[in-house]
């Protein structure tokens, strides 16, 4: 997918959301236990219940990967679920790879190919050669980890190197690297101030921000601070929104969430754009 | 596996060779393509021909992911392969993992509850949380990124965070975490000048040591200024060990750089212990 188109559908559906599809076995609705493919069973009815509020989906590796073969059968699925009914959704494996260059390659392969993402997110400590292969892949997307929402990130994204934040060495140097038009960033949005600094210095790439909602930030504020000319916002949300309940109207539950930031995203691209 | 069962079987074998097992399919012996399981039956023949001379394998996930499902059936057939028949050989799953911290938690169960694995790499950029929850899993190692052995490792980890090269205030950092006895560290030996300084941090501590061999180090200067009472190098090749050959001699080619890798081994052994 295009930059271009997922701005396009940012507009046609006046939201910037993502879903988080973190499917944990111990969290989802008793009743879906009993399926053949529990995962699956719970992303497909969650995306069912909720395409039309949001622009894209993230389902974040480590609850896939947790369950071993059924956990990575249950990913492919879902993807391929999206991939053939919703082709307009932008898709995010929150994978946070990295590796040297020809096994970042791999990496990209695995994702981009294999299992067909529009994009990857991708930690940035082993530096150039370690983000360029996925970069080399047209109309993909790699997300960077800029600043991260958890409280760690104030063990090394903060301190400062060379009189800047880590991060904000992170957010320059990765401007140089080939193909960097194919980069986003995430930023957490636990300080909503610190976007002010980051649109400094990468004005139009977009930015997928976790962390309202769950881990503690305020629609408003980002938007404030965070949104350009071209929208340059996915605002992430996951345990809020699939774990609104855990009864048999979970799906409900999850749509009426979603709503509610949708109508809220609605209202914030109104005044901006 | 307890650091003290390792040690003892560096002793036993007189190696601390660590086999990487990056298998590529378009590298491997084009007659196993005809196998059912081509990556299993590769690395089944690789460990049956190299197991008395190492005491750890490392498969490294990318290459297994870019499979898809069937990738990720061979690296579980691998891991078991190894448990059922070599218990006393060390197990990295080289995946560079890391996230905020219950999600971390996921990671870890895959590789050390589902995949059974004695250990994991992981990337320190998201800090205490990220890493910890590796860290809470009795005799199991996480193995934290320190200085990488790619040219990349300049972009970030060499540079200076507080009047100290990031990688060394990830060594600092990490001693305060929380069961931080269960460390280890990837360490390149591109430049072994870096182990004497990285030695006055964490005397202690294994040391995952990439690129002897393809990616350029020597194992004499390793040595020299990385090994320390306990030994604690751990020292990996893939590519020149797995790819020695492509034909129908390629266990016995095998067998022989890992060989030779192995009796340098027991020299240096003999010299510092």
């Amino acid at each position: 997918m295009t930059t271009d188109q997922l701005i396009h559908q940012i507009k046609i559906k006046k939201s910037f959301l993502c879903i988080g599809l973190d499917v944990d076995l111990n969290k989802i609705p008793v009743h879906l236990l009993k399926e053949e493919d529990p995962i699956f069973a719970f992303n497909k009815t969650i995306i069912d219940a909720t395409h039309h509020l949001c622009v894209a989906y993230k389902p974040n590796t480590a609850f896939y990967e947790a369950y071993g073969i059924k956990g990575w059968q249950a990913l492919e699925k879902t993807i391929n679920y999206l991939n053939e009914n919703h082709p307009d959704i932008f898709t995010i494996a929150d994978a946070k790879r990295g590796d040297i260059g020809n096994t970042s390659t791999m990496y990209a392969k695995a994702f981009f190919e294999d299992l067909e993402f529009d994009s990857v997110t991708v930690a940035p400590y082993m530096g150039k050669d370690s983000v360029e292969p996925f970069l080399a892949f047209e109309n993909k997307h790699t997300i960077l980890l800029a600043l991260t929402s958890n409280q760690g990130a104030l063990d090394f994204q903060t301190k400062k190197i060379e009189n800047q934040e880590l991060y904000k060495k992170v957010l320059e140097t990765s401007k140089t690297w080939k193909n960097s038009k194919n980069l986003m960033y995430v930023v957490g949005a636990t300080k909503a101030e610190y976007l002010a600094d980051i649109r400094q210095i990468i004005p139009d790439s977009f930015l997928l921000v976790p962390g309202v909602g769950a881990q503690g930030g305020n629609l408003n504020d980002v938007c404030k601070y965070g949104m350009n000319n071209y929208i340059g916002l996915l605002i992430n949300s996951s345990r809020g929104i699939i774990y609104a309940s855990n009864d048999n109207d979970f799906a409900e539950a999850a749509a009426s969430k979603a709503k509610e930031l949708q109508e809220q995203m609605a209202l914030e691209l109104n005044r901006h754009l």
